[in-house]
């Protein structure tokens, strides 16, 4: 967004004001962090039943599968059938593995960097390989085409997804556009959800690279903050119908359902996509932690279990996310100074502010000890052109702690819009 | 070995009750499995405890650290403590991630080849890159290399490490050598140890790749079968006081310690390196699973925890290996025919036969329904030149079952030296 003249009149009339909010926040000596999106200790309770399921309720060892020794690649059926749900993948196409889905992206992308996938006549590699990255995007999807030298191309982010004739253009022109990012559900960090119309024409693009690949990462597909839960489409379906059977790559985990760190990652695609990775991965490791999935599978039970379980996550959150939009509204409200996202679900509230002023908003937090994302971060290389976006994550303080974060970003806002009036 | 003229004649006097006894073998319908180095299930059952640890006993989430949450990159510090004891690295150089060894070094390998490693002119896929591979070694490590393209060289494995002489010809007049993979503790599969003058000679060799690195596997580090154990040479402190700091990487796990996939993983090696993989690791990951961690510290508590856990493993573990000694020696001994380790540790026996008769005794087991490890398993690219090692792994079956399996095994050494001779 850029400043109206009605709204650099009204914050100058209030130049004093602003100056003195930001004095009095500066000798607050705060130190409260809104930077990463983090399950707070009580969501983390939430899940303490799991870490009472011991041995017996574990129970006796199969004779051919026991989840306490090697074994197993594809990860146990069990939890593969209520996440394959989920995620809207065959469960015979889905892997549960690692306690990580950012790294099953990363060790995708390695092994198509080195190897290529099915359908490439070359490793990606030894290409010119570039990714259209929706913007503003999750950072550590492009920390990591960053580290392994993939060029990123920023694409508008719309309210149901990227702007798909951009998309459409840069995919048929450019043979060395290989993937998109796309977050499905609940965005990070606009909280946009992909419609039907966008998963299609993703579906059936006609792309240049004949192993282009949809970087499908549904990490908040059950994570809602309403009565009307968003459904991701049928990626694989879609792709499968428009003559595209391994163009999407699904990845998801319960590192916000359970535990964040010792939850579980999941891989979902193609048989043939399947069979690349593991093919791979089986040079890496002799199976996940079927231990850890059992106890996933005995404690969410089923799709009943899983909703039962993300409503009391969803009473825990709505609260703060309220919050967020009730202080925005009444510091930032009417003035022409920010926009801001009203999330469904998932883990954000996206703040634009006017163009120019996003880096400074956030030094004169950090000034009064507010961490926020750094400005920028919601961009390839960091780099946000207009200078606006911030990424707020609510998630993880206090109630109390999040308001006085908020109405002290809410200052950090208008002082830094007045600056640049 | 090669067969005498007098290992001759006595088995062409045995012949027909050799042939008869595998007839006799193959009538019997056996399904018995001596493939893989798995704990059996009573071994896993020793850590049925560390299934019990929930949590109470887990313990309140510290505000910095909570082992729910997500960040810890390095693993728990009280787990690192107790490893860094057993694995003899220091504990602010040692890392906890993940559930496999093999994975750790997967991804070293991984990174050492898109990217070089700490003294790399440029990354080892951009340049001819091969390792020494001491034979008969581990299959695991080879099918790593041959999967990234790494060229791999045999070098003889003596009773105390592989033959330093020509490791060191080989490293000093071939800039493309730059790695040896070395399991220093109870060898897979001879069982050899690695002396000090070994591991000196090691740190010490003056390679002609400035980026030399000693690729050490401590697998089995507390895998004792006697009341003398072995202890690995402190690679990293030899290589320090040799002026190569950075030469060392070391593994281990606890996958043979509690449960072989549900354990934990670790690396540690000199600052530069920690710090060059935990930099490629913080695009991959936010953290290993800290849960499962912290059952293991509580689990083991602490050098002397673990030295009692693994004396109950050896309990199980040692009838195991008599039992194939006497076997072997009751069947085999003095005949000629046959030359095997009497490992003082880990988790096989290396059995040499008659050049030339490997291949065929492990296919005469397979007619009998006996599973070995393919013949050539042990060396790179499966191809053992002179045809005579089998790898034998006497961990997982019941007493009874592993003494069929010895028992038809040696009819199937005999009938295949027999039908060499």
């Amino acid at each position: 967004m850029t400043l109206s003249t009605t709204g650099t009149t009204r914050l100058a009339d209030r130049a004093g004001e602003i100056r003195a909010a930001h004095a009095a926040l500066k000798g607050r000596g705060l130190a409260l962090d809104l930077t990463r999106g983090k399950p707070s200790p009580a969501q983390l309770d939430l899940s303490t039943g799991l870490l009472d399921i011991g041995a017996d309720a574990l129970g006796p060892a199969g004779a051919g599968a026991d989840h306490r020794n090697y074994g197993g690649l594809h990860g146990l059926p069990e939890l593969r059938a209520l996440f394959a749900e989920v995620l809207r993948v065959p469960v015979d196409q889905l892997l549960a593995i690692g306690n990580s889905s950012l790294a099953l992206m990363h060790d995708t992308l390695i092994h198509a960097v080195l190897f290529g996938v099915p359908g490439s006549a070359r490793p990606w590699g030894a290409e010119r390989t570039a990714v259209l990255c929706p913007v503003p995007g999750y950072d550590r999807h492009f920390a990591l085409c960053e580290k392994l030298g993939i060029e990123m191309i920023p694409v508008p982010m719309g309210d149901d997804g990227p702007d798909m004739d951009e998309v459409e253009r840069l995919a048929a022109e450019d043979p060395g556009v290989r993937a998109i990012w796309c977050v499905p559900t609940y965005s990070n960090p606009t909280g946009a959800v992909y419609g039907e119309e966008t998963a299609r024409r993703l579906a059936a693009l006609p792309a240049a690279a004949p192993d282009f690949r949809i970087l499908w990462d549904d990490a908040y597909a059950v994570h809602h903050l309403t009565d009307e839960p968003a459904a991701a489409p049928d990626i694989l379906a879609l792709c499968a119908e428009h003559g595209h059977p391994d163009r999407a790559f699904v990845y998801g985990s319960t590192s916000k359902i359970t535990f964040a760190g010792a939850g579980v990652a999941f891989f979902g695609s193609s048989r043939a996509n399947v069979d690349w990775l593991t093919g791979h991965l089986s040079r890496r490791t002799i199976g996940p932690d079927k231990i850890n999935q059992l106890r996933h599978a005995l404690f969410l039970r089923d799709a009943q279990g899983l909703r039962a379980h993300m409503a009391e996550h969803r009473a825990l959150l709505r609260p703060r996310f309220d919050l967020v939009e009730r202080v925005l509204r009444e510091r930032l409200g009417g003035l022409g100074v920010a926009t801001w996202s009203r999330p469904r679900g998932g883990y954000f509230v996206s703040l634009d502010v006017p163009d120019g002023c996003a880096r400074r908003t956030v030094e004169l937090a950090a000034e009064a000890g507010i961490r926020l994302t750094p400005a920028g971060a919601t961009f390839p290389y960091g780099k946000d052109p207009r200078d606006r976006n911030i990424r707020i994550a609510p998630t993880y303080p206090g109630l109390d702690e999040l308001e006085t974060a908020m109405e002290g970003l809410a200052v950090c806002v208008l002082l830094a819009a007045l600056e640049r009036s």
